[in-house]
């Protein structure tokens, strides 16, 4: 599937209609065409936990994401570059956006040190000693042959005050800027691989535009809003959301990054943003939490047990066609392995259906409705 | 897939080839014919461990087994039966041989009492107290709909005396009279349900033949051999197979239970046997080792991390038609859910092959052919 589309190269960002600031669009990369607005399924160490790539296609999967800081330290990116990279060591044939690493390196080190150099950590595996440096994380997304690379940014918590965070997105641009020029010197017959910058700025307005505007000035195929969904309340995390998005670039995609729950991805569509990613639909269907078209349902309540419903009537999915809430309840209940792909296989199926539905909806105008609905289904988001 | 063969009721026992003393034959059930020698998938608690029935589909398995024990327990067997049995529970619509859960009585829980009325054991989910009488697992069996159900037997652990064993196979006897008592209650146009006996006798000969003919006396479906595969040395449970498989009537199905390694299935095959089942290819699936036509194959091993080949050159199923050695080692070192998965669908399509090639060859006549490549990959068995 490389370069499937001839006349237009990878990182060609194609806007195809609009519905007041939602965006229905279509990215190009070496791996083919994604459509947006689009979920992206998050396959942590190199598979959607409880899914292989054949259910991924069956499910319209367009695009998953890898996580750097997994891949590089089991198996290690140069062993997956020997391999084929992402693609052709996971049989996923199709884009993969792969994270900068950072967000993990903070968040499962126990030790980390910042400093305009990179971050050093130790490995949550085996508590070796390693640092990641701007160009170190292109170099590993460069052999993880991902589609989509991300600069490494440094994600500050919620609650970070203003001074530290002033200072943050300086280094988080100088981060970026020497992601790009590590990046201009691949060889130019396979520079395939797009490149996003991150914005931060914390919860400061003002911090949230600088960065926006210092990044922007240069020649990224991306732009993702970052440190968002850290901690901080839902209607904080929505004025800022509303606030920055519209600042991107119009003409580059807008990622948004692991966001969220169905109202939260629908928020963001209505503010312009093109592209997700969240854990939620895996990780809430091995605990049991199953999104539906009447709402959020726990298979482990005792109601389910014998209901010989589907899941979701409306749904489509192999885990909906062929068995009932009563037998979703007993594997879960019984913890059989089986459990954690049925209940994935209907999240995911949740998840890409929603921006599905979004990009129809966007087309035909009627997405304020979808948001409404969305809302009032998942009224805590 | 009710009575699919009207001219073959269920119970129907056709011999249609014989090789030295395999045969190859077919089985009728109310939910569709077996072909013989089969291996049935187990699936304890009413799943084969990280399988779904379209899989199973897909893997050519014809029965799967399903454990009386568990699923009396857990959702229970009355909430199955308002479900339509075991084929509306779980949406597996081909047969389904039940155990009589004995075994797991015995085996699974701290407290249990034998005596001629029955088995007494406590839970070892909630240590609740429960009694299995050959008509209470007859009747449970008849609740879960099995379309083979396995009489209550006492299988007596390696290294039993005689006089113990000699009082074992009576009232085994006798509790395999009583079960066919209770199926005789059943309403005639319902009764679908095909019946077992168990031979048992130990590691004794003459109790063997004893078990056998006192057994076999009686209307019974078809006729298991238990109480083999204990711990006993591999050659001492040859001999007993060898001793009694040809004791069994020529004209019903035979089953050596709990049974076992390739090299143990040919070698059932070669003494007469028809069905086997084993929890090996599920769980050995989930430790990583892999039954290959190379031998078997442990993926752990470091030598496979950058082996690009398949798992199994000459296998046809997803996991080596999509993956590789070094994609299905990272998996199984990043313990990820994905790889019971693949590795359990490569295991069971090896079992059901060698099945299906042992049918071929009793048909073609070359069945010592395939059991001595077996014993030449499986030294070990």
């Amino acid at each position: 599937m490389q370069n499937s589309h001839p006349n237009h190269p990878p990182g060609a960002f194609q806007l195809l209609a609009q519905d007041g600031a939602a965006r229905r669009g279509r990215l190009f990369t070496a791996h083919g065409a994604v459509e947006t607005p689009i979920f992206m399924p998050v396959g942590t160490v190199g598979s959607v936990k409880a899914v292989a790539p054949d259910d991924l296609h069956a499910l319209g999967a367009e695009i998953i994401l890898g996580n750097t800081y997994h891949l590089y330290l089991r198996p290690g990116d140069e062993l997956v570059a020997r391999r084929g990279g992402l693609h052709g060591f996971t049989a996923w044939n199709k884009p993969f956006l792969t994270d900068s690493g950072g967000f993990q390196a903070f968040s499962l080190s126990c030790l980390r040190k910042i400093s305009e150099q990179g971050v050093e950590f130790r490995s949550h595996l085996d508590g070796s000693k390693h640092l990641f440096t701007p160009e170190k994380v292109v170099q590993i997304q460069r052999n993880l042959n991902s589609d989509i690379m991300m600069v490494l940014d440094e994600c500050v918590p919620y609650g970070t005050p203003r001074d530290y965070t002033e200072k943050s997105i300086k280094m988080t641009t100088s981060w970026a800027l020497r992601s790009l020029s590590a990046r201009s010197e691949f060889p130019k017959d396979t520079a395939v691989n797009l490149m996003f910058a991150i914005t931060q700025g914390g919860f400061f307005k003002d911090l949230r535009r600088a960065s926006v505007e210092e990044l922007s000035r240069h020649d990224f195929d991306g732009f993702a809003i970052g440190g968002l969904s850290v901690g901080e309340p839902k209607d904080e995390m929505y004025e800022l959301l509303e606030h920055t998005a519209p600042l991107l670039p119009a003409g580059k995609p807008r990622y948004l990054m692991g966001v969220g729950t169905p109202r939260d991805i629908v928020t963001g569509i209505g503010w312009g943003v093109d592209m997700f990613d969240c854990v939620l639909p895996t990780r809430n269907a091995r605990n049991g939490t199953l999104y539906t078209s009447l709402g959020k349902l726990n298979i482990k309540r005792r109601e389910y047990a014998e209901d010989d419903r589907p899941l979701d009537p409306a749904c489509h999915c192999y885990t909906c066609r062929a068995f009932s809430r009563a037998y979703l309840r007993h594997l879960f209940a019984a913890r059989e392995i089986l459990s954690f792909r049925l209940n994935s296989l209907h999240n995911l199926t949740y998840f890409l259906d929603l921006a599905r539905r979004a990009r129809a909806a966007i087309e035909a105008g009627t997405f304020a409705e979808l948001k409404r609905e969305i809302e009032y289904l998942y009224p805590e988001g």
